[in-house]
């Protein structure tokens, strides 16, 4: 019996001495050497190791309450916040849950030379809000209006989706977007080199409500969709107009500092009941709003077939990229005309960083060091040539070339700070013949 | 003495024993042992035993260090922050204060048939942010916006009100919100069963600036306002004219799968020197904006007084509503004009789902299985047929009487996707006589 | 070797007594005294002391794991969020970056009496939302917008601008923000005294697009900026307007009950090409919108020039303001044209609170009690009389003298209801002459 008690307590507590910390091993040795030679009677020899085991129980149990609450207390929280660089971002811990608020104002001002006339002046140049997010994974939505761009009929809205990505390889979104074409007007204005992009938007389709499927990678992007008009477009008796546009984009080299991107872009547009088209620019500037080139109202048009071809690229802190746009407009008893126009640019970071590529757009720049944690920001010059020409049979809208100066500050991530000399190198026909203004702005920008 | 001592000791050893765990008992009871079989001596076991209770109090110490602590690190945090299914919700631990942002996003298509003419189109056919609130318990607040209704004079604004329910049995409401009137204008456009609503809508009196008192509660729920114009008409030399509005509701059976829903409606406008009113409607769709019934300007009108009857109810999966609303107009020098209609709908989710009924109105479904979770979401089936008169003595406003059948998919509870087709049977005088179109509609919705 | 053996167990003992304690000394002292007293041999005591060691290092272990995951879970949280009164605002701990959203909700009714003819009515007479924060301790940010004022290209901004706060006493402004001039334009509207501004609000210069440079302490501010149109102003082939503005104030006392405040301002306006200058006022009220004094346009004008004093004090719960504006004209082939008025007011606290004062302007009032815990809130009397004479030369724009009682009550620092009743005392000469009309409003007010 005293050798199987004593088993007994020995597998008992070798159990438990796996376990327990703080009633030491020690006590446990010396009672038994004390009870081998004889100080501790058997008896009390029991009693001891007893009260030992239950201490150690105690022990254990308390540890395991205190590890319980620590690890309640160090789980990350359910929901995380982030307002780095402004904003809100919120997402849950599975990430299957995010909201994010965000925002956009560029504050502009220009100063007019030569002919036409233009006014000098200051304008808000755009003031968005942004509230976009994501649900269960695999839906997404997004809402953005424009504060300086307003009007009836909802005319300040941009983006206002919804977006399905539950399936592999193809995106769904159904909603207010832009048509996918051209890589100026892919990439948001808080990005392009220039405060205004080149004449050749004077094609761009900008945004219409409709349904598109897409696709990304590291390698290459497609995006093609379905579309009505734009959200300021309503209703009446006659039915609206409709389009389709589609984007495919390769970028064989895709390196954080070493760019190769080249894209196609097909856009149609049937202008239905509204038979007719009108394509206007003006020289890159907005505050005046004078237009430059303007082929006026092209009546008896059925509809707008436009081609665009890509090229850009990053060498390290050097980037480049240019496009053409050709558009045929087809006509009802007229012969068809065509426009086109193109434009390539050049910008050099000279504090280092590299233009910032992905998903077939170009984004956020990262500078290598913040104005306000004691760096200089990232500072890029660049050069742009750009020529439209919207003259074609008996339509004469003008040709312009110009040229454009521009450097570009970026105090942090979020700032942008920007000064472009636009000069109007030749104006051949159109409204304003052989008028070549002088364009002097600048731009204050947060966006985030 | 040393009875004596020992006596001191047991006493601040059972003291320190209740609260010690980690210095076991098997320790004190060893030196007990040691020192009444004579190995330890007198001395010593004084020593022994100060040198214990130390030890116990100062382990004592240290754990309520940690259990501070604890307590410390897992109390709840003073800001609870959501963002399920989209936008932010915040409260205070103690519920005081709530911060909610919101919205709400409908994206629609048509395509009409038939005659009169109507343009198919697309749109945005709301854009809503909200934020609302809650201050100090008693105080509530909510401001939203419609982004897609835009305008001079604040047009936009929806609800911009201020809440105090500080009282027992009475909430105070003052600002620009909906005048109590009717189960199809009580219930949010993002729960209705159809995208437009029934065509007595035409009697709905909208959102007006004024004061209104109301109470809920499980069985039933009233409310009673008196109002202004809406927020966009604006100033001048003339006086707006004024309104006073009521509704109350019974629901005898108010269960999560069981309802029965009574409601009885006033609606009173005085034009003052607008001195008109004009009733239309459009055939259950928004797109083209085109009113199949139309009473044109009514002059002399002194004012309007309205009678609304609603019923509805829930059984499981199956759900029905029916509303019928008289309107009196009341003409200086000319006899009074009567005009009515009413609706009857019903449906059935296939997927068990049963409609949400509280406070008088319905809510936003719970699907039983997620789309993003493994599960199919929420698809109901629905039928409607509606009525309204707008002829009567010498205004021939017409009659148009309709039929439509919608399905309704719920992927979330924060997404729809809405099919609906409305036939238009009949359509009696005014100025479409005996054209009866055909509208087939889909829409695309999240709200949160 | 014995005793080599005993001091090396020693050191390395005591080197542990400083950490340990569960492991307690008197196992330790227990162990000695055996081994003292021949009871625990040399071997037995060189195991018994490894194994106290061995205990003794795996409890401080899991001590310092213990203290490790505690400091984690109650280190403060990187984003603090507060809902405080409505709103939502979070900071970084470091304080570099913060974001609030804020909004405010007035809502007005008005009732006319006399002549001219005013329309009663109501209104959202302002519905903001306000997005500021700060990125990296220096850059602020500020967006906010009116949604009961839009219209066209941008109507309803207010402010939309960017700061820099890195330098030492002097602060940087691009952006659309209010001109510095006058202490009641320099006080939120949700803080001045009376519904609306005293008449000289005619003379207010409002927002508009520059840059400003300014200084706030404890005793004295200064802001001096240039400017061009405000942000609705847009574009065409003319130049637009340009202004400077400054603003010096001095607070020779400036304690949380005790306020003297000397102000100085001037602004400066270039029409350019818009050639002519408008003033009017409304009786100090808004929602008829009828001017009582009109000056129509000042044709042939070149440019503005307006000076103003300011005077504030607060003592307790009493407080005063009193400004004095004068305006000059120059015209072209006109003789200058010479305008002004001013106004005093006082207050009194009937609750005892103290109007609160900061770096040039008032700002929100702070209840001693609140409604919603057992408060009254705090409640204001308040009595102002105003003069606007708009009559010099040939221009006959009318003067107009006013006297207004007002209510204040501030439930909690959030809200606000107050009743305004203004008494046209004297209307001379103008579009309104000898009319004299009297107000009653009420406005319910959210701001946070």
């Amino acid at each position: 019996m005293h050798i199987a008690k004593k088993i007994v307590l020995a597998s008992c507590l070798s159990s438990l001495m796996t376990t327990t910390v703080y009633a030491g091993s020690e006590i446990e040795t010396l009672i038994k050497m004390l009870h081998e030679n004889g100080t501790v009677s058997d008896e009390q020899y029991g009693r001891l190791l007893a009260e030992l085991e239950q201490t150690q129980q105690q022990s254990q149990q308390e540890k395991q309450a205190i590890n319980h609450k620590l690890a309640e207390a160090t789980k990350p929280s359910d929901v995380d916040v982030k307002i780095k660089e402004g904003g809100l971002t919120l997402a849950t811990r599975d990430g299957a849950f995010t909201t994010k608020l965000g925002g956009r104002l560029q504050l502009d001002a220009a100063s007019y030379s030569g002919n036409p006339e233009m006014g000098d002046g200051t304008e808000v140049r755009r003031a968005y809000l942004t509230l976009q997010g994501t649900m269960y994974h695999d839906w997404g939505y997004r809402f953005q209006y424009n504060f300086a761009s307003t009007g009836a009929n909802g005319k300040g809205i941009l983006d206002a989706y919804l977006d399905y990505k539950g399936f592999d390889g193809v995106d769904l979104r159904v909603g207010h977007f832009k048509e996918p074409f051209t890589l100026q007007e892919a990439t948001s204005d808080n990005f392009t080199t220039f405060t205004e992009r080149a004449t050749i938007a004077a094609f761009s389709p900008g945004r219409s409500i409709g349904v598109m499927a897409s696709h990304g990678n590291q390698d290459w992007t497609w995006a093609a969709g379905v579309f009505g008009e734009s959200v300021d477009s309503k209703g009446g008796t006659d039915d609206e107009g409709w389009g389709a546009s589609t984007r495919v984009t390769m970028s064989p080299i895709n390196q954080a500092d070493k760019v190769v991107h080249l894209g196609l872009g097909v856009n149609y547009r049937n202008v239905d009941s509204a038979n007719s088209i009108r394509f206007k620019q003006a020289p890159e500037t907005h505050i005046a709003g004078v237009n430059i080139v303007d082929t006026g109202s092209i009546m008896n048009t059925n509809d707008i077939l436009k081609l665009g071809a890509e090229f850009a690229t990053v060498y390290g802190p050097f980037s480049a990229q240019a496009e053409y746009i050709a558009s045929n407009v087809s006509r009802q008893g007229d012969s068809d005309l065509d426009f086109d126009g193109w434009y390539a640019e050049a910008g050099y970071f000279l504090t280092g960083e590299s233009r910032q590529y992905s998903n077939g757009k170009f984004g956020r720049p990262k500078p290598h060091s913040i104005v306000g944690q004691g760096g200089i920001g990232a500072w890029q010059l660049a050069l742009r040539y750009s020529t439209l020409d919207l003259t074609d049979g008996l339509i004469d809208g003008g040709e312009v070339d110009a040229m454009t100066l521009g450097l570009n500050w970026y105090p942090t991530s979020a700032l942008r700070f920007t000064a472009n000399y636009v000069d109007v190198l030749d104006v051949e026909g159109g409204p304003n013949d052989n008028q070549e203004p002088g364009v002097f702005q600048v731009r204050s920008q947060w966006a985030f």
